[in-house]
């Protein structure tokens, strides 16, 4: 009966991915005397087990993302690539029921990354993907989806263009690294038995180019130094691979210094498996989606097909999404170009993370099985879902307007714009099936007491110069327009300002004397028009805020909610996009090529500056001990440090009274910084070393927050990419603009954290 | 009744683009005492009388392109927007009637211009402009169309990225200028007494960035020397202006050097309208659509809207594509920004445009008004629509596989790739709704005695691996796959190679042992991958081929019709698009800026030239006559020149010999380049000065051509623009690759054909 099953499934398989997932029959099943059922054996034996019942046909049909199965094992189809970014998403693995409103017809959808990283908050993060994973395993219960997840996006968002950045956290990598950890923890779950889902960071490494100006990610060579490499593009794959323990990991489109990553031994061997000891059973590599035909075209970094094929699983890539493996690697074993040996291990680690996922194990010993749509969207999902968009959204300027007084004064509001009644645009891409999408419009609507006229788009100037958005503006108390920019996989963005067209209707909105919010969705534009402008009252930025993300919107503009996001990202002004060619990665100034610098790291020409965000009250920061030593020995602090990881090494905690001088209670994200003269030249403007999230400061009261620096927070990379502690000059700086400055010295010689592994001379 | 109808109408039109175009009623309505409708009366006098009748309010209103027309003297709604780039085209006044196969359903779609201009043939533009100008004239008088059609674009194919290059000629100002003047005379037709259509040439000036790397067209300032200016991107919008006598000139959304183009006095007036006498009753300039709104956002060019209305008025454009004048002239007006002196001249422009196309006469008088549905895609224009297809066709490859012998050979031909059945894709933009569209699949299964494989699109190697293309390529005796590159309006290129992914699959699909064609449609792509690949048996370019493109694709393959088109643009390397901005318009290399130089004139790396097209036999090109003098005096020919604009003179009319040495019959263009050391530095690799199609040589015959030489023809620009006639060596050079050369001299003093309006110091 299950075998019958099992065939049926696998010739569906062949022709197209699989609907559901079934896992292999270990009771009765032609496995259940294969060691792979026994749940006694370790999950190596059991993995090498199954691979030795294989054939070599058998094999390289298992290496791509849509796997057959093996139908006379009863081992069945299975589609290795789901996603879930931001909720469980839309993607090959993913069967949404189609039926509106029934079971499994939709799943939680949060705001985009982009606005999560402004909340700051990462316990807030751990309890999203908690959710992602709970409704993940749902899914897969009613074989509904697999279990592996190609999630998070963790490239920093280096240039503002860049097609993907609302897919990360922002710019900063000490920002990210903090955000990822807690959210591969919420993903990949704490049951020592167990994986829920296998997490999958992405994309290793130096993948942040779309396609600009003629260089298409699939062919793009980042040329990046050592330096940069490890102090930044690394940064979060180290906590990936290192501190996290994600699962998988996968390769990316571009080539890096001249090698696609996916056939580079140096970052998927040396790197990842040996420097950073991500070894554990069942970690794995995937490719991007035709990465490994990348690697012989565009690329041309093999004579030929067989040779991508071959030197990419040689190299550690162990799956591929495609099916490019499986078309030509039977020629490649043919000319001799890898052995079974190489094939097996790729096929070990991929069949020890099902293992791990308890898909060859009993039902009834895995809590992860019991869960039903029961657990989808549940109430308190959804509540997190609209306090993780009013965690993030950004209030960028304010004359005093806000918060709105709406409550018994029959105002009339007019919500105009592109975003005003935005449905799936508020989710952003890799995105589900939401419950629900309340636009900025309908939240508007429920507002007790509030007239609310709507115009939408502006218009066409062409067919009608805008008078539904005039008459809807001269008609009302207060105009709240809702725009912005969107972006797209696959392409970088050219422009990062306000078009003209938007710009005269804007402003023309806001000249008729009545209070102007921009809400600002999306991408970052430069608001340099409007932020100095008087007929502009207001500005709040809300990136792409999800299934909530109106009722969030106005709960800010009313003031249900106080606003207390930060900036994850800097605002750049227009003209960098003509200042620095997105395909120069370095983000150090150089005067010769022109590039101003990159990130609030080492760009000093802002609009608005990473870390910046308003209040409805008045914060005070200040250092809560004055007292503090303000000297240390390296030497002596390289003999307090006993972490396996000399980075992760405590050196203070400091504590920062943050006092809420006004009269809204609200939260508080407590920043510090680190900057001074040490290290290697040219020295950054400052990097983020630490950040708390206070809850709820009620005003006129005082609460602590606690920065814990660690020897990493000082350490600065060399040109060779190690990790090292330099004597000099160190200030820690608190919050955005600087509220207080703790000046600092190290003294004694430079010591080393981390030695770096040296890339083989390239081709 | 007459009346009771217009009413209608007007109300109609007061909230959408009016549906039909009715006349006013010259005989019975409020006008008929008005002196605009006595036909004796001269135009002037005619639109001076309807104007003189209008209060201010009511002058405004009529300014935009969707006009409401004056409800109380009977002056109907008019919708001043038409297209009809290749046919009458979807566009705002132009209304298909929706029932499939109904009367006035569709109009004949002929190939985009691009590929017209391959053909190098201005008698067949003028037979298919005249086709489109008679289409466009029955669905006026079916109440389906205005009379004012905003076609042809004439902007120089300066750049391969940009997203337009499609709707022009190519990138030989020579040849567009000789192309447009015989498309403006069928559009605009013969008829002394009325204007059949009102053609307009387009985008006046320096117009051809749509989007590059941030730099938006309704912002971008190109900046141009006055030796470029004139000896490039004026030239067509000369003949236009000067030769063709078109009626209406569209301003671009552009600046050039610092002013918008619709606000530019020096170009509308000082260039336009007095150094080409461009002030015929009826010529008036249109706006592009918004392009005012963009004078004040984003040019900034104005502190006001009221200013870049009053402006844009006051510099010379009539009308504006829009709303803005209608919107912002009222404000303009109070405050004093302009007179009525001014309106009403704009007016007395559109008004007499109107009378010239008849509309205030009785339609007994007018031939055009008897045009009907049966004048719609007859069997004549079927037949043409096909020819120019063929004629334009460009063979770049060959290695002997064409033509296809398919007669009793019972062979099978795959038929792959994303356009082997393309629909509406062959037709390119600004399209209209084509009676048929005959894919290169539909007409390869029309071919006797063939068995045609169809695959499509090649797959999604993500998925699949292309089994099916690969199938099908295997099982065939030929395989013919066509792909290539699309363009859009509002989007320039990044890239202009071939992906890896399609490099990939072709090569793979060419490695079976069997001739593969490989069918280039659409913009040019960087064919180094398969020119000199021996798998590749022949490289066909079909361009955007119109509603029987695959027909016209497939006689030239099995050899039906023989080839003889010419690559209308230069087919540029990959790299190109890294060596040069887009935004950079020099034409001339520029060792500073890296700039490689533009267009064949001045690039000498082409992977395909200009110019070049092979045929299925051979043909030698010689001078007819060899005892032709070599020398002329400069002052002697200035003496013989008698024409008001001497660039026109005659020089010399060279014979060309033409021998078909092969077997097999074909036509040959013959085509005439300048080079040589006169004039400023530096000098052009060469120019094309004439050409001349000779039609169906037979094998072993030969033809004459006349390759007719103008001063203009040797005439080179100064650094002030100025056209002047330099002594110096020239060279007259015969096909591509050069087949002949014949070296002359002119002596004495340089003399200047051309005094070229300087433009006024720039803010």
């Amino acid at each position: 009966m299950a075998l019958q099953l099992l065939t049926t499934v696998g010739l569906l398989a062949s022709s197209a991915a699989a609907a559901g997932h079934l896992f292999p029959d270990c009771q009765t099943g032609p496995l259940s005397n294969n060691v792979v059922c026994n749940t006694k054996a370790s999950v190596t034996d059991r993995a090498k087990a199954l691979v030795a019942a294989l054939t070599i046909e058998e094999k390289i049909t298992l290496t791509g993302s849509t796997s057959p199965g093996v139908h006379r094992l009863g081992l069945p189809s299975y589609e290795w690539w789901q996603e879930a970014l931001h909720g469980v998403a839309s993607s090959p693995g993913v069967t949404f029921n189609k039926q509106s409103g029934g079971n499994y017809s939709f799943a939680t959808s949060f705001p985009q990354p982009i606005l999560m990283g402004a909340a700051f908050n990462d316990d807030l993060i751990k309890a999203v993907a908690t959710v992602i994973s709970t409704e993940a395993r749902a899914f897969n219960n009613a074989n509904r989806s697999g279990l592996d997840y190609w999630t998070p996006n963790i490239n920093p968002y280096r240039d503002p263009r860049w097609g993907r950045g609302q897919e990360t956290p922002g710019e900063d990598t000490f920002h990210i690294k903090s955000y990822v950890k807690s959210l591969i923890e919420g993903l990949q779950g704490s049951d020592p038995n167990y994986l829920k889902v296998v997490a999958t960071c992405k994309h290793f490494v130096g993948y942040d180019v779309e396609n600009w100006s003629g260089n298409e990610r699939y062919g793009f060579d980042a040329i990046i130094s050592p330096q940069e490499l490890s102090e930044y593009y690394m940064q979060p794959f180290q906590t990936c691979a290192r501190d996290a323990k994600v699962a998988s990991i996968m390769c990316s489109y571009n080539a890096l210094n001249g090698v696609p990553t996916c056939a580079d031994s140096y970052l998927l061997q040396d790197v990842l498996r040996d420097h950073w000891n991500w070894t554990d059973d069942g970690f794995y590599v995937t490719s991007d989606c035709d990465s490994i035909q990348n690697v012989f075209l565009p690329h041309n970094y093999t004579d030929t097909r067989e040779e991508a094929v071959a030197f990419s699983l040689i190299a550690g890539t162990d799956l591929d999404c495609g099916a490019y493996y499986g078309t030509h690697l039977p020629a490649a074993y043919e000319q001799g170009l890898f052995n079974d040996t190489t094939i097996d291990q790729a096929l070990v680690r991929l069949y020890s993370a099902q293992i791990r996922l308890g898909m060859f194990d009993p039902a009834n010993n895995q809590a992860y099985r019991a869960l039903t749509f029961g657990d989808v969207n549940t109430p308190d999902s959804q509540t997190l879902a609209l306090r993780v968009a009013e965690e993030g959204i950004v209030l960028i300027k304010n004359d005093g307007t806000l918060p709105l007084q709406t409550k018994d004064r029959n105002m009339t509001i007019a919500v105009i714009g592109p975003w005003a009644n935005a449905t799936t645009t508020m989710q952003g891409n890799y995105a589900g099936v939401a419950p629900y999408l309340r636009s900025p419009y309908l939240a508007a609507k429920d507002l007790p007491g509030v007239n609310v006229l709507y115009a939408g788009s502006p218009g066409d100037p062409t067919t009608d110069g805008y008078p539904a958005a005039i008459k809807a503006a001269k008609a009302a108390d207060v105009v709240i327009y809702a725009d912005g920019a969107n972006s797209a996989e696959e392409e970088d963005r050219n422009l990062i300002r306000w078009s003209g067209e938007r710009q005269d209707i804007m402003t023309l909105l806001a000249g008729y004397g009545k209070p102007f919010i921009l809400l600002q969705m999306g991408d970052q534009l430069d608001d340099t028009p409007f932020l100095h402008h008087e007929n502009v009252s207001a500005i709040l930025w809300a990136g792409f805020p999800g299934q909530s993300g109106g009722d969030a919107i106005m709960n800010i503009i009313t003031g249900k909610t106080a606003p207390a996001g930060r900036m994850p990202v800097t605002q750049y002004p227009a003209h960098y996009v003509d200042d620095v060619p997105m395909t120069d990665m370095s983000l150090r100034p150089n005067a010769t090529s022109g590039n101003p610098g990159r990130t609030y790291m080492w760009y000093n020409q802002s609009v608005v500056d990473f870390g910046f965000g308003l209040h409805y009250t008045h914060f005070t920061a200040s250092f809560a001990n004055d007292s503090d030593a303000s000297s240390w020995d390296i030497q002596s602090l390289m003999q307090g440090c006993t972490e396996a990881y000399k980075d992760l090494c405590s050196f203070q905690s400091v504590g920062v009274s943050v006092r809420n001088e006004g009269s809204v209670k609200s939260d508080f994200v407590t920043l510090g910084f680190v900057a001074g003269e040490h290290g290697p030249t040219p020295y950054p403007i400052k990097q983020l070393v630490a950040y708390e999230r206070l809850f709820a400061v009620e005003a006129g009261a005082t609460a602590m927050a606690h920065l814990n620096l660690t020897l990493g927070s000082l350490a600065r990379h060399d040109d060779m990419g190690n990790l090292v502690l330099y004597p000099g000059d160190y200030s820690l700086l608190v919050d955005v603009p600087t509220q207080a400055t703790w000046n600092f010295t190290l003294t004694g010689k430079e010591a080393t954290l981390e030695e770096w592994p040296q890339a083989p001379p390239r081709q």
